[in-house]
């Protein structure tokens, strides 16, 4: 059985190793800030009830109108400390004291933390940290070293070097029992507030609980420096391009050609395949619009494909997906009627033309293929 | 004084974590192989006088084709072993043993040691390390850490975490008195050379030199992913678009325009400005030409502009740098003669439109300006 799980997004850092005046969790990738990525990775999840953002008191603005620009739900903002844990430790406070928050949210069973610029973060590795925390009371991501660490000695000279093998690097998310990671916290001292960085070591320090170490993907890293911030716009980038959602309608003939056309680019292209009928409001549907496909083949046989093309625009526009980045909307129009006529096919895309021009405003481009067949 | 130095490439990595088929060092960065940048890096620097670049016996030749290809000067292909460790010590007996190239390279006082995944390696931190190692016998870049270390125990738990100011990420560029590290690899283990990763701890190890820890640049981090590379491919892109150099003709009026362009561009990017006569050999303009700049402004005078820019594409195409990206060259062609006339104006225009037209073919871009004044 899932808990019940709410997740801590820390994102109050200033960002003074990436040199430059905005914090890296509010920087652009690709038009849209670093931390509506984090924030969108997780409210995919449906079983993560709450989403806490913390952030300075100086960008609690900033936060809000993300938050309604990029149209995220579940999220609460709140203000952060002066440091990490005690940013953290205020974010917890919104399940615990009526006082902190507008309304008290629902005490979660088990609570993720995780940083605000590590926005690649997949329901898989949240799931294994999740289920690791029920079991053992608190649970990280790790991932092998990168270089050696070593130890430095008071003049400035190596120490000692790490054997590699035995250590690893600390990542996010990490879960917690909710009242494991709020004990630690009340009892911990100012110095551990003020100085401390891992959160698994509170757990272990103040409540003797021991934390499950899991080996989580590469993507988990924490965007640091600017060279980063390049690699996230980068992956951003191949993410779009990369996935296709192909829509047929429930029509036997169409729906066939909407699986040959799934077979074919699925050796190409991540391909998402749904069978729907067209002319209802589909809650599927609009649960793909509201995802991370900006590339859609729409199988259609009817005359009035263009009516039914528009609806599904309608619907797209209200996901608010075109705001973020263009959509990409091939129109496959089927004739298989018995008189072939090439005319007529003439018409229908010179109709798909028009259309076109009218959705490019909209920032989705629609492409028309007729497909005549007998 | 500086001393006789050499830098040994470690380039035998297969790069697993990478997730492909070829070995990071060789993955395309804008077309070029990784290894390139590194080397050039080096060869940039004029006192390093050998750079050994040591890859897997099936990567010799892909090596020496990108040695060719790209120009690369002092730079010997050595066969690596089956780990880093015995990939670094073949590199250094090249030095030492005569047997093993085909001629014998001068031992160098100190070595660098550098890895091919780190491209973006300066003179300033490479000239750092090699004077401390001339002074303590062994140096190395050093960061600080990113993630928290933790150790784990048997059982797959946290063991205990690391207090992060105390620790340092070890970081390549090292440098070693050249005996002290040669003797340290002649006398280590098998374990050493098979499960060691860190040439600092051998020096200390076996010649009891202590190792001079030198902070260095976020730049020198190491290419070990895939985000990494489009990381890298993002910086280079950088770097060529913001350098431009001004070579102006050193007659008076000349010279002051093109002082006035390096006062107008220098607020928006890096302006190197040179008054030369165009009409030489000059080796201050090769210099240049071999450098990593790929913008020029070129200011004239004469009515034989088109044969002066001529020659300066002559001298771009033999620096081999066109090969790699396109070349901006905008011709200014300085008009102070008494008798201003638009049509005289227009013929020059149409000449450097044809020239361009010519010089494209060469991967070279030529935008021409026309300036008339009284």
């Amino acid at each position: 059985a899932v808990p019940l799980v709410a997740a801590v997004l820390p994102a109050g850092g200033s960002g003074e190793r990436l040199g430059g005046a905005t914090p890296k969790q509010f920087c652009a990738v690709q038009g849209r800030p670093l931390v509506s990525y984090t924030v969108r990775a997780m409210e995919r999840i449906s079983w993560i009830s709450d989403i806490i953002v913390v952030v300075s008191p100086q960008n609690v603005e900033t936060m809000e109108s993300i938050i309604e620009k990029y149209g995220h739900k579940r999220v609460t903002v709140v203000q952060g400390g002066l440091t990490r844990h005690r940013s953290i430790f205020n974010g917890l406070k919104v399940f615990a004291e009526s006082e902190l928050a507008k309304h008290l949210l629902q005490k979660p069973e088990v609570v993720i933390i995780h940083d605000a610029v590590r926005p690649f973060v997949e329901e898989d590795i949240l799931s294994k940290v999740v289920m690791a925390a029920k079991e053992y009371g608190a649970a990280g991501a790790i991932r092998p070293l990168v270089s050696t660490v070593i130890a430095s000695a008071a003049d400035g000279c190596l120490d000692h070097s790490l054997e590699r093998a035995r250590y690893r690097a600390s990542e996010m998310p990490q879960a917690f029992l909710f009242d494991t990671i709020y004990k630690a916290y009340q009892q911990c001292t100012d110095y551990d507030l003020d100085y401390g960085t891992e959160c698994l070591h509170l757990a272990l320090k103040y409540c003797e609980t021991n934390a499950k170490l899991v080996e989580g993907p590469a993507d988990l890293w924490k965007v640091t420096y600017k060279r980063d911030l390049y690699a996230a716009e980068s992956i951003v980038k191949d993410n779009l391009s990369q996935e296709v959602c192909v829509i047929a309608d429930v029509k036997e003939a169409v729906a066939q050609v909407g699986f040959l056309f799934r077979e074919t680019l699925k050796s190409q292209i991540k391909v998402e395949a749904i069978s729907v009928s067209l002319s209802k409001n589909n809650s599927h549907l609009q649960n793909i619009f509201s995802g991370q496909c900006y590339n859609f083949v729409c199988v259609n046989d009817k005359k009035d494909a263009i009516e039914e093309a528009q609806q599904l625009v309608d619907m797209l526009e209200k996901s608010n997906i075109p705001v973020l980045y263009p959509v990409v909307f091939v129109l496959v129009q089927l004739d298989i009627s018995e008189k072939v006529s090439f005319s007529i096919g003439m018409e229908e895309l010179t109709r798909i033309k028009t259309f076109a021009r009218e959705v490019k405003k909209k920032n989705i481009l629609v492409y028309g293929l007729l497909m005549q067949s007998k």
